[in-house]
């Protein structure tokens, strides 16, 4: 290889980053009240835009979106064009369109990764991914959170200690409802007395879905190194190697010799598949 | 025990039967065209009647249900008395209503069992309770379908030979869009050269969820022994134990001592759980 | 069906006992100092004599084994009659024979349940019917535990209330070395700060088998009424719907007609299949 | 970064080659008979080197191991330090040392990739790793097997029609013995009747797996284009992201304040833990 050839390759390989997009239902960081006036102290411009500074990296591309945003962030050729989608919502599920979780879904069939933080386990995305209700119990008062790596080796668990400790959390207990596949990442213990499959991550088509729940608005879960470690490498493992092209259901001709006479041969069965 | 005490209960337990509702479309059936003509020399009276004497039996109590009764065949008080809802739709998928769907799902997580049948892979319930397209290949042309037995000794397979063959059906074949936690029960060959996962078992919550692929408007599979023995079984496998009550998502006092002060206390945050 | 004929039919119900061994070690239980003595004030004549009792009831006919007995308590005959097996073991696992464990693996694909209990999580037949390390934390302090339901409504947990306490436990932490199919029925959170999934549930060919961590030697957790339920609804959950024969990996002549000609056909290729 | 910087980088990328060791028990290709010799006309230095010429790139560094070689071609140091084993084995199942499929699956569970070819599913190693018996049906007659690709998109099957053919081949079929949590990448159909997961991947500690049927001693299948392009996936797919550390299963003292009593406090328990 020449080295104008080398250095053309290598520059297009830098230029070829990860696309991400952190979408935000962004509604608590912007509450006029007490409340709100607390959480700008954590996240004074909104979660959203205070992880594309956390994980910014020469290897992404990092944009944001929000429910506000027209198209509620993601009109169909931004999306076509994500590599890797996170997402944020709690108090704002329903206002979010059928028709936009649909399409993320097919994205991800078509193999975008999916990381579901914290209370997006009810945004209509998640649940329609799952096919269950993603249920779970929960606890608000501030008690401590111990996230145990349960997948040694996990490429999302790279350069995390064995358990770390986040001083304030939320709890989030089991039961938890999803299907059986995925595969538990992290574990995570309460002061209260629950337990939590806290990191889980499943395969859904081409795509690759992380559900991580530590992260909340009112304590600075996000400032976390080893949950910024968490997000950073689920990124990574979470980026399609390719995207495939949509899928369509053909009705083929057969591969192999059918010998066996049609029944049907002299029936009109278009009906049937109209 | 007493003769009269063992008496009453043995009645009592001849008296507690499956509750089975078996549901169709009941479209095609009653098509008033040559194919129609042809569908009721095998179905006279639908799939839903032929499935009610087919599978008939003295721990079984099944009664039907159509896409044309009220309320869709499954008001709620109905759908809240089942314990296996065997499911066939085709043409008329898109008019179940989504409402429908999920109250299905909702009683499949508290323990209901689900058979969907044959085209039923693209009805709303089981894309819902799936969370995946569930596309596959198919192509109609009457041809030979091989089904082998995968799962030894599962229930579901009992007193099925090791393959059995189907003269005439659609072929359904891969790739089938499924989660990664199906068990496989069953797989089908075809002599145009097309392979696919025919019966698949899953767990969602604590009800269990049989798919199975053979069986046709338009071929009387519905007639064939193996495949009625595998629809009993899969009857009695689905059956709950129990039906849990409607989960709730309590937000519990710890039952731990939490000795981690809360950084919030002094501050309102109902405005977060509304 | 006449009265005489549901007599005879109640009565052979009744006589069909599920067959259950309780294999232990038998070794901390007899040892000759202050521990041994300890023990014994728990477990006076075994672990495997208190469960007999303990877990004794109409349908089940249980009977025990001990690394003492002849054949290791597990004779080919004795074992080809067993429906359920449940296994204690902690210091010995080294002098258990290989050929006993295989032989266990073997009865399992075509049938049996097992249940693997506490530090049988080392023992060669759970290990060899996981194909993974199995290892876990541990620590031994005598702290509580408190025991999560994570799939309710599964069998096994029929009864047993959403959470509940052990006093004093031996720490079993998380990362627990486990293939990926196990279904999480119970999880444990400890004072310590550990979390562990203390009850899972596998499948292997045809038999079910099922870990529980709580239990241990010095503790009196096989008296909790909450374990004594896991364990007896474990055992009906384990039990088979019917054993399989031994599985021959037959080469079968073709059940489909084969047109393309062999290219080996006058050679002799039976050295390729001694 | 500087030119001299960037160069040197690149190099050190281009330098770090993803060590493969392809192992053969290299038997049936030196036989002294008819037999042999037709083997010789496939596969004249053995599969082995065949398969080293076959998928020789910039990126990998594959070398060979057979079972004759010191150490059954695999010694410790050799061992751990290779980052992809592929493995081919018929007849000489038997002879390969249970210490060093004992070895290879404590790598396996440290990060290293396997590959298992062919008849290698009642090898040691992948037989040890699944904890099942792996059996399958076959048949030698040189009939037509068409591979279907199921998991679309998936990084093995990149470039890989949507199915092929292998115009002769020897048929494996269904049912195969394997665990449930493998992920279905290509699925087979024979000619004579039969279908069978020819391509399954499965994850084991911080290692990958995968079992991939086609391959024959006596047909020129590792000859075929979408073979080897599936072969160099599945290499890459394989490869570790890190080699983890040999786990040791640490007692820890606790990582949270323990308030309860230990009841054994006074009692000399290191008997139980030797």
């Amino acid at each position: 290889m020449t080295r104008e050839a080398m250095d053309k390759k290598i520059k297009s390989q830098m230029d070829k980053k990860i696309k991400i997009v952190i979408w935000n239902e962004f509604v608590h960081e912007r509450e006029n009240n007490a409340l709100g006036d607390y959480i700008r102290t954590i996240y004074p411009d909104g979660i959203h835009r205070h992880l594309t500074h956390a994980l910014a990296a020469q290897d992404l591309q990092i944009t944001t979106a929000t429910l506000q945003d027209e198209a509620q962030g993601l009109p169909p050729e931004r999306l076509d064009d994500t590599d890797v989608l996170l997402w944020w919502g709690h108090c704002a599920h329903d206002q979010v369109e059928d028709a936009l979780a649909e399409r993320i879904a097919l994205r991800v069939f078509r193999g975008m990764g999916l990381i579901v933080l914290h209370s997006g386990h009810l945004s209509k995305p998640f649940r329609r991914l799952m096919g269950t209700p993603c249920r779970l119990r929960w606890r608000e008062v501030g008690e401590k959170e111990r996230v145990w790596v349960c997948a040694t080796g996990h490429p999302i668990v790279q350069g995390v200690p064995e358990s770390f400790v986040l001083p304030h959390s939320e709890m989030y207990g089991e039961p938890f409802d999803l299907p059986g596949d995925g595969q538990v990442i992290t574990m995570s213990w309460y002061e209260g007395g629950n337990v939590f499959r806290s990191g889980m991550a499943f395969q859904r088509g081409a795509g690759r879905i992380f559900y991580f729940s530590p992260g909340h608005e009112t304590y600075p879960i996000y400032h976390d190194s080893n949950v910024l470690t968490i997000l950073g490498n689920a990124i990574r493992w979470a980026t399609p190697t390719a995207i495939v092209p949509e899928r369509v259901t053909p009705s083929p001709v057969s591969v192999e010799p059918i010998h066996t006479a049609n029944p049907l041969a002299n029936l009109d069965t278009s009906a049937l598949h109209q």
